[in-house]
């Protein structure tokens, strides 16, 4: 019900906005006695923030978090975790200028009509800046994750017209964080930073598909009818900002197959029950069956961009406006961890909803 | 929580399997006082129904609803529906040769990992047959929404490798009641219709893409962050059988623009503010904002094929399998009714969720 | 939030009322592989039943329970339970009298306000036929108990002025089942029936306690800090028809306790930590502690009484009426079963929750 | 399902523990446009701040509230409201002693065998210190009844042996925030303190009854059948610390009557249907009727006593304990607006669900 939580039993619920105090949420699910590593956690922390590289939004957010409750000479005691990152990076004054615009393709008007107010410095709750809870959820979830051998690993592939023509078998993985687009093959990741660069020159956005594969996943997990894995997953995915479209194993391609070529036969890897090919994407009838799950995200250009569009403001009158602030040509470098982030927190619910069973 | 709930306020809670006694549901939430209009439900069923023509499944299901509970003279009282239909096509002793077999991108091997015990007599719980549940409760929902003067409309706009090219706009809708495919152009209807003949045929099956247009939405339904009104309309359709795939407005199209393309400006038409394009496909912020909704779901071809397949047994054994059963070449046709249910009911549920604002 | 369903993992969604076709629901979380015992199931459901014996409403209902689904070979499947109770004995055509009336302390004046509408012939909604689906569901629940090696038991300790004055140590609590008020204390049971017996002669009804014992619980059920398990267990008694008040451990006593003499000392019971008094009722910080959990609920004298009273009317005029139909004096008996159903479900669900742990 | 959630439309998640950094929360549902009267907060927390008067805990707690989202020039904004207090009042190093201990009747023994884990200083979680977050939510639910009109105030009517013997109606309920144990009648609170006093002088602590009363109640609040009114204002009261029982209306005191000595009569008091007398609490067939809604919570005497009690160790051993720390020998007086806060937040969410009927 919670438009503010997610999860059932592994669980964040999130508050702030991107000009209030702070940012934070409440975590409730965390395995009791799992080392907190805050390492791990301020490295996941850190890929998500702005201000990484020239290509993303030079706005430096410092995303320091501070835990509030939950953990107890380093672990975790089973009880709802508190944590807020502050909002330093305030400035006061200089917002008179949106505070009755209605900024294209952002979320002004729908919040101001739904609610009938609205904090204009910024995009609120919709701003990005939301995401920080998440990937600081997703970090915990990783850890879970972890200890049962699971991974959840994100990359970019496709920025605009640029497009990586290789499936994730074919490449290392690894390698995307090792550019600042996170994409796994280098050739391709260049091509991308400059294209990205030059939407930036241009004062414009670009939007782009992350994808994401989750290995070695368990047999059973996924909740039949309404709560499928996928179902869980895509929900996940299409909250996070600017997400258009979710597919998974063969996707929106497989509308132009036919049974027989979609069809994953199974076959006998020693003991264990596996199929040939794979593009069930780890999923038949919404519940994992071991293979790897992988799915893409569609990101559309974000809204904010330099140059002059016509708009409306509160009083009905039409007129042009120019959007003020950082610059973030193309989020998806920035959205990887989110996505992780999120698929990780699916992963670690639908393990302890699977419990019940045993 | 509950994976065979959908819905928060407006809330449908299925059972049933292909093989059991009977499928049905109870659904809460609906209006004190809506006229039960029994005429309407019962198309919207026919609609769902197998049989409807001579390219879908010959099973020729009745599909008569029985409500058992919550109507009084003939309007909804506020309490509970209990509904069913019963399931009259069963016949037992003629899944023996099934029993032990995995077959093909079916869910028996993860069904039967996952609860280590299943009913083999066809698809159980994965069988399309719980989507009866769906399309009544979905029936409901449009009673509702027709006196908030709200339209849900789904047609079928991909068949294999043939697509529509023609956007929503272009066409009367209406049409594509009038042929069996489901397809407001006839030309392209008739092509689709051919392919999937040939489909059936050929002992194949075949994937597509169901579009879904919902029109007079008032501005201000969706509740950010986890449950933006896209999110949940994904949820919605990911948790439909053999769906692979959601997107909506520019959807994955939109990775591949710029912001300044992508962006739609606001303009106002009289007292109202309006966009001139469309590309945000009626939600901002993950808010409606009173353009028309639209999306596409891409849909698998059904893993029924007639043709000899390899898989497992519960043994461990490689063996050879040939799936028996009718043989739903398409789904398509029958989906679109069960799209726009689920469309219908995340409609509904976000109707009186926003009243809580007033 | 469904006001339908109760439970999370282990989940019962009823729906139906006392003059529908039928009452019935889905139950959610069924142990698959669980055999489901129909001899027990259905010894449950003629507890419940009217018409046990002369101090109770003659109205011989059978309630007889249909399963649907969930069920295959007679074990359960881990798919939803659909199953239903078939309403036979309804007259139409005799309720013309109460069509407008508000029985006095019957729900007849808040559900029409509430709703707008309201099926006039009987209790509806708020009818005690409602208390079948929770009879059945917690028949499951405590095949599930079994298997763990909880009991969950209750027994009628008062009923008007006549109180049982012994513990439920000092008792055989089998002894309840063998007499027709379910008082564990033969003499005391002599006494409430002849009680009951007078009080339907004189057309009244008669309110009462009932207590009950959960015995063999693990140490550690309970969600704390707003789920604790005793907040849950009232919960799950005050949504039973006419119940007043809950009390557990020492409960209202406690009020008039000193800390010394109300705390429970720990000592070594072999490896087992126990406490030598159980004034916590078997629940410490919302946690059970491995001692019995006992509790009572009081009930209120049922509101129908076949004496003359002054109420009003829909037209809002003040009118005479006398309440017609069956009487039940004493529903004591009858609840015995639905309040052992309650709390074996809330175990059940807690169980289910604290899997997550391991 | 969340533990540390509470409520649906109006929602309250709360974290933090007794010796962690900060308690807080997120609440979510707050009336768009609501003025935050932060002085009326800030009163409503020092009601349940320790150390008010001679007879509580000396501790001394600010309780300072710190809003961090949700509130934009002075107004909630409709986003989720995240909010702390610090933990000033830590001591670290004098933990020692009970770091294996199992304090009788505290929640040590059931959090460490639960969760495997337990920060051993002070309560944790099950610590009265978690309760800020309910007054502090409380709050902000009474400035919204506030705008419908609706009252809810309770008072302590019961400390060990002294009970009020008055109802409600007999007394000016706001007498009692005039004196330190918040009883309304001056010469029994007087008797009240002065036993406290006395307990607080044997190092012991004292049970007690509060007297919650909700005026100007719209007709038709309550969702049936599981949800009905009084079962959520029970399941609120049951996870209070140290709550034993609840009850409303006659309570157990009706278990005594018989029908026609408990129905309330319907009268037409002008346009308005009420009862003459109001046994049913303000509530029928778990819905509000337009009475006042009355209720009693029983307290068992906290747990903390300064006496030596025996009990045993983590390492099993019976070991002598003498339980060191601040010594609050009646939470009575402070548990006043605790039980008024989490009756608040009860009647909002109501509130909402009832405008889904509109």
């Amino acid at each position: 019900m919670s438009a503010n939580s997610f999860g059932n039993l592994f669980r964040l619920t999130s508050f702030g906005e991107s000009h209030g105090k702070a940012v934070g949420g409440v975590i409730e699910g965390i395995l009791p006695g799992l080392d907190i590593d805050m390492d791990f956690i301020q490295h996941e922390m850190n890929r998500r923030r702005p201000g990484q590289s020239a290509i993303t939004t030079p706005r430096d957010e410092k995303d320091q978090v501070e835990i509030l409750s939950g953990v107890f000479e380093g672990k975790a005691t089973g009880t709802p975790m508190g944590f807020l990152v502050w909002n330093s990076d305030q400035k006061s004054g200089d917002y008179d200028n949106i505070r009755n615009v209605y900024r294209p393709s952002h979320a002004d008007y729908t919040y101001q009509t739904k609610y009938g107010i609205r904090d204009h410095r910024g995009g609120g709750r919709s701003s990005a800046r939301e995401t920080i809870a998440r990937v600081f959820a997703g970090a915990i979830a990783k850890l879970i994750l972890r200890r049962e051998g699971l991974t959840v690993q994100a990359y970019t592939s496709q920025v605009g017209h640029i497009q990586l023509d290789k499936s994730y078998q074919q490449m290392d993985l690894e390698v995307a964080e090792s550019n600042i687009v996170r994409c796994p093959d280098p050739e391709v990741a260049q091509q991308m930073i400059d294209f990205i660069d030059q939407t930036r020159i241009n004062k414009d956005s670009v939007g782009g598909v992350i994808t994401c594969v989750i290995k070695n996943v368990p047999v059973g997990l996924g909740e039949p009818v309404f709560n499928k894995l996928h179902a869980q997953l895509g929900h996940a995915m299409l909250g996070i900002n600017a997400v258009k479209g979710f597919e998974y194993g063969s996707g929106f391609g497989a509308a132009a197959m036919t049974g027989m070529a979609h069809n994953d036969e199974f076959f006998m890897d020693g003991d264990r029950v596996r199929t040939r090919t794979n593009r069930s994407g780890g999923i038949q009838g919404g519940i994992s069956n071991g293979e790897d799950i992988y799915f893409n995200v569609a990101f559309k250009p974000i809204a904010t961009v330099l140059k002059e569009q016509q708009t409306v403001n509160k009083d009905g009158e039409e007129v042009p406006t120019v959007v003020k602030g950082r610059h973030d040509p193309c989020v998806l470098p920035r959205a990887v961890p989110i996505v992780e982030a999120m698929a990780a927190m699916v992963m670690v619910d639908n393990l302890y909803l699977n419990k019940m069973y045993r």
